[in-house]
């Protein structure tokens, strides 16, 4: 019989001794492991947070009183405390239950969250409406160390501090970003771990918070003590609690960076890993050997150089070449505009699902400068992701942008041509979105000057129907060509190359001999890069069809379902054709 | 003989006495004045900054040392001093030189800039850039308090303070924002400016700055012996200088919002301006009467309360339901998601411009969670604006997330149907592009369900062609409808409503009897609404043109031009009409 038998909602949890909570403590420990190994999620923060969640139910009357997981890392215990223990102990019930907050779960959750430094905002709105409608409860925002490099995180805390009225932010600080943290605001935090709290410059009291520090921040009873003082105050208030990433499982303690997030399978011994090239390995490469020919490389992540593989082997042989500059993309693309302008040569990886959050800076700091900046974009195209991390939604983003070229590769000579021309040349902002899919491999050099902006390459010259088929989806293209054979079709075959314009004359030419053109591009096709093939042919007999994602936010769908759905799949789409010209 | 008429570079502002530079300064004031008096501009922080940056450019070698002014609102009298003062003091060469930032105006520039809160940013990459080179100069970074409030500033100072080099920030703390500072870090400063920078709590110093307090930022020797001290300092500080902003002209000391941004003929007694209605003050009046009728409503401003007309009356009126978050556009969507989340009624209104700054919190903390909150969109439409102030570039942002329903209406009536439908309903957050021109009404309450998404309004059928004018250009799409009309063609006239989708079963009826179908928005047509339309006839027979402006940023065009260049006139349109039809 286990404690977490007897915890079925939060009213549980203040039955509990505190031996008992210890004990539990463990148990949900057990869960989180064994869930992560089986399906994969956040281990480091979700096992540092455990103590400082029993004893936030333990004091606070969840859901009267509110709480607000920043970025949802740490939320599984919490999950787990609020009836949803079956997700992290039964795995068949594993993939009912989201990585992320979630109210569609519970009333204990109140928004989606999955992306960075949002919940002092969002727990800010929830604090006002309460007070505008005269209500009387806590809201409580969570968030970590690492999510405090977000300008909006900052935003936030600057508008809480106004409220004259309960608000309380836990800052949940276990020494750790994703990878190690960025910014004068760690020395800051250190300085006040050091000194348990009574560091000289305190940067939450100067912008106006009451504070509290908690050093035992894994000990429940120091915590529950804390929080007590804290619950009902009539102000706001930061409760710094040190805690320890990754606790209780000890190769997570010694390697928070690795086990921030895992796959599943980490708890049995790996093989090393077969060195075999990959977009990520050649990227590695194209930065390394530049920084040994002593140009002014700069390679720049914004917290996540895991998805680039840029370990810690690769940052050290880069050293003051390379920079992560926090969860702060913000900043990351302004950056990379003053280093381009005073003729560095800087090269930013962002994920697709990140990108989303610069586009002022993309437009402003970046195209309206036409700063010579190289921005790569990771994972882009249709998944199975989590609906808070789609990389559906970049072409739309960026290529509406004026003055930004973005180049979409098929293959490995392709990116590594885009990317050396976007290195060396000083016209545009230029972004690459790297093939999210095994490395494809010509074995030709290719020799394109990319400087000729928009022009297609047709890589096959038939008749009757063209396929555009850009990135990651020129594959499909092939596919599609090769099914339309058979019918006895010799289609067309175009890579654009550009995900940002037309190439006119080609399009142009296509009249001659074709009725119908298929554009498949790997995202949205509201407002993406089909659309403006489309309205190329508007005042034409030449009929399109344009495939890609829906305009939707989908969560955990397979890819085959979403393939089918948005009928992605060289019969469906044979079918489509064949409708139109019977 | 004017000291000016000395000085056409910074080395000859190096040459002057302590007496002479006073001198200048009030030559300066005296040519920003006239400027604004005749074409309009920054008054109140270009006048605060003045002796400052006399002092600047007497400590420092501008182009080798780099300054980067923060949104470009206090750059008048360093372009006076670096060869463009002709744009100040000769009328006829006044619009020549822009009130922007701007490098193709001068070495001394090294950004175009006009958004908030960038300058740290940049400035840190043009150091990095620097270090890397081996070079060695000063960069210099300009910050207003005001700014201080974007969480991208936040960023960037997080990161400058990692530099182990040569970077200087100035803070120029003029107490003011555009409107009042919002905000707990404004409290600090506050502080700072009462013991002279010595308060214990001191943000800056916080994230690892080394720190210098000017009390007498307009006192130019005060100013120089306080530069020297940091002029090739090693490691990143920061000068806060305590300016007066309007220094000079009494009114605008006194009234420092009112003169932030001024008119042409400020100068001039005005008489009190008609009384008239307008889609600010039918706004107002239906936030006012919300707050009447005791209802949860949070009218939102992000620092531009005098773009909406939420004055010190309106505010006053509004009390607690009236929330200015400062420069913060990303803790707005956030905070409006967070209170429609709880039951309150937020209407947050955003400058076309500005609502760039949000989309990561557009598609996350509001579309993905599907917040009901009103997000009214202003100025939104082609313009003769600066680059950095376009207002073409919403629809494409906004209209290809998820979930968000974007409307567009054309009149008084429809305006506030659509407003009061959005305030009462509570399944999507909801954006309304407010038509920025003179009010039109109809006279008629609209009585339209607007729950029944994507239904399109046919306005007059017709046969043959037919117009889908949306929101601004409604009005064009009646002009054509009738330029047509006299060449015997009786076309269909649409009014969309909304921007996010389109009516299928309007569409398709369309095809019985219509060959081409036109369509009208004020904003660029990349990604915008048209191209979803051409795409819905892409199968079909359907011929489709789209108008609206193309992707690229104009500079101070003038609307005709522009409305010749992107054929936006009734006589063109039917011109290309004809082409197609013959």
């Amino acid at each position: 019989m286990q404690i977490l038998d007897r915890i079925n909602s939060p009213m549980d949890v203040k039955k509990l001794s505190e031996h008992e909570m210890e004990t539990l403590a463990q148990e949900i420990r057990d869960g989180i492991i064994k869930r992560v190994n089986t399906i994969g999620g956040h281990l480091g923060p979700d096992l540092g947070i455990v103590e400082a969640t029993i004893a936030l139910h333990y004091v606070f009357d969840s859901p009267k009183d509110k709480f607000v997981f920043d970025v949802s890392h740490q939320v599984y215990p919490h999950k787990m405390l609020t009836g949803r223990k079956q997700g992290f102990l039964d795995p068949s019930y594993y993939s009912k239950i989201s990585g992320y907050s979630n109210p569609a779960e519970s009333e204990h959750d109140h928004f989606v969250i999955g992306h960075t430094s949002t919940s002092v905002s969002l727990a800010t709105g929830m604090a006002k409406a309460r007070d505008i409608k005269s209500e009387n409860y806590n809201v409580i925002a969570l968030i970590g160390d690492g999510s405090l490099s977000g300008g909006e995180a900052y935003e936030g805390f600057n508008n809480a501090a106004e409220l004259n009225s309960n608000m309380i932010i836990i800052v949940n600080d276990n020494e750790m970003s994703i990878a190690p943290n960025q910014g004068g605001l760690y020395k800051n935090l250190k300085e006040l771990r050091e000194t348990n709290g009574t560091a000289q410059n305190n940067v939450f009291k100067a912008i106006g918070f009451e504070y509290f520090y908690v050093e035992e921040g894994n000990n429940i009873k120091t915590l529950i003590q804390t929080f007590e003082k804290v619950k009902n105050i009539n102000h706001p208030v930061v409760v710094h609690i040190h805690t320890l990433k990754g606790k209780g499982y000890k190769p997570a303690e010694e390697d928070k960076e690795t086990y921030h997030w895992q796959l599943p399978g980490f708890l049995e011994p790996k093989a090393a890993p077969f060195e075999q090239e990959t977009y990520n390995s050649i990227t590695k490469d194209f930065l390394l050997a530049k920084k040994q020919q002593n140009e002014p490389v700069v390679a720049i992540t914004a917290a996540t150089p895991g998805v680039f593989e840029f370990n810690s082997d690769f940052r050290a042989k880069m050293g003051a070449n390379y920079t992560d500059v926090g969860i702060a993309e913000e900043h990351a693309i302004a950056y990379a505009s003053g280093l381009a302008k005073n003729g560095a040569k800087p090269v930013l990886a962002l994920m697709s699902s990140f990108v989303q959050r610069t586009y002022d800076q993309m437009s402003q700091d970046l195209a309206l400068n036409n700063s010579p900046a190289t921005v790569l974009i990771y994972w882009g195209g249709i998944s199975n992701a989590d609906m808070t991390h789609l990389c559906t939604f970049d072409i739309p983003l960026i290529s509406n942008i004026p003055n930004i070229v973005y180049l979409a590769p098929t293959n490995k000579e392709e990116y590594l041509a885009m990317l050396e021309w976007s290195y060396n040349q000083t016209e545009h902002p230029v972004f690459i979105r790297v093939p999210a899919a095994p490395l494809v491999s010509t074995g030709m050099k290719d020799t394109t000057d990319y400087s000729i902006l928009n022009k297609f390459k047709v890589i096959h010259k038939g008749e009757k129907i063209a396929v555009i088929a850009a990135g990651g989806f020129f594959s499909l293209g092939q596919n599609v060509r090769e099914e339309l054979s058979k019918c006895g079709i010799d289609a067309t075959l175009i890579n654009p190359c550009y995900l940002t314009g037309v190439d006119e004359e080609v399009l142009e030419s296509l009249k001659d001999n074709h009725s119908l053109v298929i554009t498949l591009e790997n995202g949205e096709i509201d407002g993406g890069f089909g659309e403006k093939i489309t309205r190329f042919y508007g005042d034409s007999d030449m009929k399109v069809l344009n495939y890609g994602s829906k305009k939707e936010f989908t969560d955990r769908v397979s890819l085959d379902e979403l393939y089918n759905r948005y009928r992605l799949k060289k019969e469906l789409i044979v079918e489509d054709i064949q409708k139109i010209l019977n």
